[in-house]
């Protein structure tokens, strides 16, 4: 906090000693004005990799910017709660959030194909969507009444399955599972038997170890490891099905945004793409290490779910599409223009990406 | 050239209107001089993907500097030709240059790790061990003696296996076999049997259809069709073994990079990561178009590689590398890095990306 504190007073000065000479002061950069902005996050204090991300995002448009644009970032609860970030963005408490799309689903249903949807687009795919693809025209589009400007700011891959003290080995298993899983993975889980749960992340390692859950997903290796999960079951699953790219967010309040000069609009634009690269290459090597790490150690087991209970949970996975679809014309443009995406791209995928993964060993 | 002639002379006015004043004019974004940068590249004019994503991150640069670099952008052969990029940046007759590292094999083979090797790491992989596990520090190292700073600055992801015009069933249709491939994959296929032979990309096309070569890899099918590559074959086959996620490089020279103030380093930095996410993802999306294209047009098949010839080309790989390894002292230490990483990332992947595409379409 303390460094933080200087620097702003810093900005202060720099904006009061600018702004009477401000005509001497031009730059060819568009100008001296000072922005002094506020980034309110979802995240633990320094979680690794959202967290550091988040600050990282901050520490680049700041440097970038030649100190220009000054950012106080806050975790989860310093300033706002973890979800009140869209609110306290939207009405411009704050100029900035970092967080995920699928937290505002109470907003709009809509919101969650901006992060990751249950057998949806991998990272990959899903940057192609949102880039190249027409998904960023309709993100921006949908956050437009909420005076939000959204843009890509982050990847973690595809998660893990989760923790599991219960053996999954047929359908019958998901019957009664009580498992911490949010958002549209807890509903396709509902509809298979089980009860899903609402944790924070602080409290799934007790609720595991006591045995009030019989199974929890948080992320992956990388971020699991922090709350201590591997020791708190005895199976990993995978793959993630839920979650198969969740995409983070940077979002801006559209005043705020308007207010920037052009060149530093840019700033912020590829300092949002370049976390975008950056966390999902920090994703996959952290991933990788605390992967070992749980080999090594060798007190749980690392499983697939069996195939006809992933075909069963992505069967279900329709249903709950088609009836957010005809409920809510947003969701069924949206998931219109995801899913023709989807299968183009599905067909490249096929013999590109995991064409090869599956040939590179033989 | 006369939209750039007029930015050029506009940024040479403001460099003479600024240090006649330069202490008046500093401004908090770490002073006002101009930078008139010339970035020399290996691709043709307005080469979809390559070409377009240089104009692209010079255009980011300027923008995000306010104008104060300005990069002029040659297409090869405009300044230098494709391959003297690596020498022009070096000697410091340009500031910068956009290519890829493994037209430098003739300065090292060890440079052909920063940008593809066959049978080696994905485009999610290759980043992870760029920024994340040693790799951005090797690929500078090695490239400190020839006074250039290196950024990964962009991907095709994973190329086609290549454009053929006799079918590939077994090992011994690779004998004889006359195939445009450079490189590494290249040596490989001679290893194996066949003829390889190098041709610029816009010879490629009468190549084949003359029957000159009976096969050409080029990348995949956004760039290919560039060339009418579908018109003058049979079969599309896949995966590209040999380039399993191919990174773009921007070079600066060494001076030119120390003589930027830190600001517009992190910029220039920003703008190559940026790239590196967007062009990966315009690339996954037009690959995709362009294959709905060949599909619907009928004309070629798309055919997999037997997995015994996968299996003896990845084979043949191994005594490659070992035998460059034998007679390098960079090279060993670098492909001791990369193997060692993409065996580590490898066992994730494995389990993330590989058996989400694989449970996908249960």
């Amino acid at each position: 906090m303390k460094r933080r504190d200087v620097l702003t007073a810093a900005g202060a000065l720099a904006l009061t000693g600018c702004a009477s000479e401000v005509s001497e002061c031009q730059s060819s950069a568009g100008g001296d004005k000072q922005f002094n902005w506020k980034m309110v996050t979802s995240w633990p204090p320094n979680l690794p990799g959202l967290g550091t991300g988040a600050t990282k995002l901050a520490e680049n448009i700041e440097a970038a910017s030649g100190g220009r644009i000054r950012i106080k970032v806050y975790a989860a609860g310093e300033l706002v709660p973890a979800f009140e970030v869209f609110g306290a963005v939207s009405e411009g408490t704050v100029e900035m959030g970092h967080s995920a799309a699928y937290y505002w689903r109470g907003k709009s249903e809509a919101t969650q194909f901006f992060t990751a949807i249950p057998f949806g687009m991998n990272v990959m795919e899903m940057n192609a969507w949102l880039y190249y693809g027409g998904g960023l025209e309709l993100y921006r589009e949908l956050y437009e009444p909420f005076n939000l400007m959204p843009f890509p700011a982050g990847n973690t891959g595809i998660q893990m399955g989760g923790w599991f003290n219960r053996e999954i080995n047929t359908l019958a298993d998901l019957k009664g599972l009580k498992m911490r899983i949010p958002g549209l993975g807890g509903e396709v889980l509902r509809r298979a038997g089980g009860t899903p749960v609402a944790l924070p992340g602080a409290e799934i390692f007790t609720a595991l170890q006591t045995g009030s859950i019989d199974a929890a997903e948080w992320n992956g290796p990388y971020n699991d490891l922090t709350f201590g999960l591997h020791k708190a079951a005895r199976y990993y699953y995978y793959p993630g099905w839920h979650e198969p790219g969740p995409v983070l967010e940077c979002i801006i309040n559209r005043e705020a945004w308007a207010g920037l000069p052009a060149d530093l609009q840019t700033i912020v634009a590829i300092a949002c793409s370049a976390l975008n690269d950056q966390m999902t290459a920090e994703y996959a090597a952290r991933n990788a290490l605390n992967l070992r790490q749980i080999k090594q150690e060798g007190k749980v087991e690392i499983r697939p779910f069996p195939d006809d209970v992933l075909s069963e949970l992505h069967r279900i996975t329709g249903e709950v599409y088609d009836e957010l679809a005809a409920n809510d014309q947003t969701v069924a443009i949206i998931l219109e223009s995801f899913s023709t995406f989807k299968e183009t791209i599905g067909e490249w995928t096929a013999i590109s990406q995991q064409a090869y993964l599956n040939t590179r060993n033989l």
